[in-house]
């Protein structure tokens, strides 16, 4: 049996989330009936994060194991395109290390998420990018983001369904601008289910506020989730890279919105 | 009776063009509804450019003349958008000179292409931008793009149902980079119908040749539709703006996508 490593791009706004669910529309759930329509027999997929419904991926991760010996490693990736509906494509294909594990193995996820600022929505961004009246100064919201880096409780930011620990490795968070607003990238070992959503909801929240960094210092600290903000909307998110410590894993390529 | 005049964004992806057809959902049928709506009788709106199925527009403007004296001008956009769906979107509302008419007075229209090289769909990309295998190199695409400026018959690129004169003015054609590919922007007084794409499809089939230079202007020289390449698909092209020769007409401000 090869263990097949695939580089997954999708348009979450028609799926309900990674996971599969029963009834529902899932990545998960589209990758595994074409892996099935392709072998012939059920395949399941390993993923290095588990996307929320209306969340968008560029550089998701996911592995298999295949009976198929004949097709080239690299050729999975055509094949899979071929059987799946055209929001879910898989970038690139290739065999990997017999222990490797896309969700296990993942040292860093990567999230990106997307702001504009406008009256109004503009139709061709508005799929992609979260509209706020008007976007806080950034030096604020990066002094806010000094706050997360590091291994913390954010039991602030967690949702009440959590049940294991709630302590995380933050390695960076950082707002810039791009060409049609502003973006929030964070980096980590690992997030909690809504994490990043919840931090951008709190964040634009407490930049209103005078006190905006003793404020979310003070969320922070409380390790409860009524201290924070909303929820942001998922359509702003993506799951923009995943890394792994070596090469038997993830794409080394850098993603592209 | 005041003439209003809007600036206008709209998804074409769901749209089958601009002009309005019995039994199609259009972006003119969907402001005429809602100016019907709004004003309780038939209104009809008159546009700077009737774009087709599946092209998306940031910079359209149109304008209808209105017997509600009392709203604000600028308060339609709010009322229309109330009524409008998601994919069309009124960004400005103003009151402009009773003869001002947004086809007629329209000096300037400029249109993109948004290009991407990939192997594989991105999904994330694949809505308004046109996966080629590979961008040709920018510098010769920019020496075939210099042929079309001036005062020209572009019958070689028009449709053999146009039925007046194929002659159009084109002032600026150029190819750019951006963060996800490839840009060609081109502005002129006016376009002949399905021109652009025309223009994006048989630069990109010439720029294969040896002698894609010459072929291309011998293209143009034949005024003859059947020279030319394929029309590229409509998903790609982004009515971007339109220049009115003074301030009683069109958005000064820069569009975005």
């Amino acid at each position: 049996m090869r263990n097949i490593c695939l580089d997954i791009q999708y348009d979450g706004t028609d799926f309900c989330g990674w996971q599969i669910q029963h009834g529902q529309r899932t990545v998960q759930g589209e990758l595994e009936h074409a892996l099935h329509r392709l072998h012939r027999h059920p395949v399941s997929i390993l993923t290095a994060g588990r996307t929320d419904s209306g969340v968008h991926a560029l550089g998701q991760v996911g592995n298999f194991r295949s009976d198929m010996d004949t097709i080239p490693a690299e050729k999975f990736a055509l094949a899979l395109n071929s059987l799946l509906p055209e929001d879910v494509r898989i970038q690139n294909s290739r065999e990997v290390h017999p222990d490797f594990h896309a969700t296990y193995n993942a040292a860093e996820r990567r999230y990106r998420y997307y702001l504009y600022a406008s009256r109004h929505v503009n139709p061709l961004l508005d799929r992609y990018r979260l509209r706020v009246a008007s976007i806080p100064p950034l030096p604020l919201l990066n002094r806010l983001c000094a706050s997360l880096i590091g291994t913390r409780d954010f039991a602030s930011f967690a949702s009440p369904k959590e049940e294991q620990t709630t302590v995380r490795t933050i390695t960076s968070a950082v707002f810039f601008p791009d060409r049609d607003g502003t973006v929030f990238e964070i980096a980590g070992s690992g997030f909690l289910w809504k994490m990043v959503r919840t931090i951008i909801g709190t964040v634009l929240a407490v930049s209103e506020r005078p006190d905006a960094i003793a404020e979310f210092n003070r969320i922070l600290a409380a390790r409860n989730r009524q201290a924070a903000g909303k929820t942001a909307a998922p359509h702003g998110l993506v799951l923009y890279r995943v890394i792994y410590p070596d090469a038997t894993g993830g794409s080394q390529e850098d993603a592209k919105l």
